[in-house]
């Protein structure tokens, strides 16, 4: 499937088409990429249809550039990675979905990797974390806190090496000799911004810089949406640490959310512009609130996907409760019993996988079955310090 | 029901029995405020059952001291309010919930109110809003602000008259020239704190001062939590700007919560000690985000309740529709056609009300039927500065 030929046609393709081009979605379906660039090459028309007039006046000599492309990327330890190959993150097949801005989709052809770090390895367990490029001290720090936390416990942070949050949340990763891994919008050899190549630098040496972008390619605002959609697809969820009302950071939870991704916010002082975003975010209910490393590893390793038989250890104490626990538990009534649908409703959860955590919490005593729902127990051995929900009241 | 005498053995029965005492709920479920007193001064059971013991203690004398009492208030000019007199707020009728802490339970015998304000009419349209006594500059000024743009709007604002988040609040409407009312925990002619005298003056002269301790009681820990009942109970919907983890104002959130009024929370930087609380809040599901006086009046006026016919003059601009509207259009996905459950959940939404609001973005082209669910339309027509949705992708 991907051998020699449909690798580097593979990487002829992507020189003639723009990345993220939803004709393409559609030319795949039925044609070998090998197919379109001789179809391009030639001029003719494939299966009875006129290729893209962009991508035929690319095609002229489009075999010798990416021999050109190639030889030069290998001078320089770079990578072209395509899909079959070991390190292919799979999670990019989901990128099926069209972003209505810039009508990018599709999975790209291929992605330029400066770095040993094995893509797919990295991404198994990654969380992207995003934000402003002009982004406040709060969120920088904020954000290198998480990206931190994130990273010191074995989750890749994933980020696009801006400015601001992004260069803060790779900082963080690297703080703890942890991979990170940059998704530029520019060839990786490109360093944009200039500012930021002893960090690129350092993320390539550690974990990873990626682009589908061929080397040397400069960055435009087009791409760098089509570069979130491989920020979105790459990992488990993406964190958002500021942005202001039309910040590029909520394209890239917009597209986590299309995705199924878990999508997060982070909040800040409501007076700051530089949380605006975010804050319409958790309001609409596209992302949820996290404040800290701790509750964004909870979220993505969260309700519905955790096997819930995994690390629940009787407990009577609601601050050992796992937070995906806590968070359904909140949701139990004290005053009357509600069916499953309920609660799941109230924190917008899977009803199947809140019935099983509904399950546990009433074995360990937190709630109780009654009248074909559930309602919280009342528990006299629990002193005021160690019940969250009791105490608050 | 509430002739001179019904009024009076409240009063009378007020000095009995502590506020919020879960046993007088039961009793005045069967037997009238007279034959309560009555029983208690004579020592004797009533329906065969011994009153508890506390009662009868205080109940030598008791008419001697009501009516001290009552001669004392008249000549401060406090008056006692109860159930069926003019001024009575409805809503405490809702008071028949516990708090698990406490045990506290029951709408209040009557209310003690300093200031000509009509009670009911103040609280027809009102919100509650509470946070820390150590809260922080930014949290008072936030407080400040949301309390002023909703007293700006006609809106009461209520508080606890605590310092910190509470004094803001008051300090917020009192600004506008606007009514607020202070719920104390002692009596209203007790200044407590007293630093707040000042304020507490200028309250009752706007608006009024409420308790239902008896004038000269002082403040208790457990009056402070049956306190917390009666500002949830009297308000459409509370506020809580900063709580530190274990705060006393997510004593009156929960309250609220249990009493189906509209709970909402101010974030703050995820740094700040005294934003825990609230945030825990947010992300369990119990209360809603609100980052301005406008957003709490819409979430006070919100879905469900508002007529959806009203306000929906046909509007191009994203901006330009109601806040309850762009939260249900933000749910909506631009790429599959969802059932209106789907919608309801995602924002945590009642589905009747969500549907209706989604006939009116149908109508005025936002969203379109499709697979009999609704997707977002893509609207050509608008500029990208125009459409929140569309323009953050």
């Amino acid at each position: 499937m991907s051998g020699r030929s449909e690798r580097r046609s593979r990487l002829e393709l992507s020189l003639l088409v723009e990345a993220g081009d939803p004709r393409l979605v559609a030319l795949l379906a039925r044609a070998e990429p090998a197919d379109i660039v001789a179809a391009a090459v030639a001029g003719e028309r494939l299966d009875g249809e006129e290729l893209p007039e962009p991508w035929l006046r690319r095609a002229d000599g489009v075999r010798e550039r990416a021999a050109e492309v190639a030889g030069h990327a290998r001078a320089r330890g770079l990578r072209w990675v395509s899909p079959g190959d070991a390190g292919w993150p799979a999670p990019l097949a989901d990128l099926d979905v069209v972003d209505p801005i810039s009508g990018a989709t599709g999975a790209p052809l291929g992605l330029w990797v400066r770095g040993r770090g094995d893509l797919a390895t990295l991404m198994d367990a990654s969380v992207a974390v995003v934000g402003a490029r002009d982004a406040t001290t709060y969120g920088c720090d904020v954000a290198q806190d998480i990206a931190g936390d994130v990273a010191d416990a074995g989750v890749t942070v994933v980020s696009g090496a801006a400015y601001g949050i992004d260069a803060s949340a790779h900082r963080g990763a690297l703080a703890m000799d942890a991979p990170t891994v940059a998704v530029l919008a520019c060839g990786v050899d490109v360093d944009y911004p200039r500012a930021n190549a002893g960090l690129l630098a350092r993320a390539a040496e550690q974990g990873a810089v990626v682009s589908e972008q061929a080397p040397g390619q400069t960055p435009t605002r087009g791409r760098f949406l089509t570069r979130n959609r491989l920020i979105a697809a790459l990992t488990r969820g993406t964190v958002v640490v500021e942005a202001a009302r039309r910040s590029g950071a909520l394209n890239t939870i917009n597209w986590a959310s299309e995705l199924g991704r878990v999508t997060m916010g982070v909040p800040g002082p409501v007076t700051s512009q530089s949380s605006i975003g975010v804050h319409q975010s958790l309001r609409s209910g596209q992302s949820i609130l996290v404040t800290s490393g701790a509750e964004v590893l909870e979220a993505v390793s969260g309700i519905g996907e955790v096997d819930a038989t995994l690390a629940w250890a009787p407990s009577t104490l609601l601050d050992e409760l796992p937070h995906a626990a806590r968070a359904v538990l909140e949701a139990v009534s004290a005053q009357s019993a509600e069916g499953t649908d309920v609660v799941a409703a109230r924190i917008a959860c899977d009803p199947a996988a809140v019935q099983e955590v509904l399950a546990h919490l009433c074995d360990q005593g937190w709630v109780e079955r009654s009248d074909g729902g559930w309602r919280l127990r009342r528990r006299a051995d629990l002193s005021p310090g160690q019940s969250g929900r009791t105490v608050t009241r």
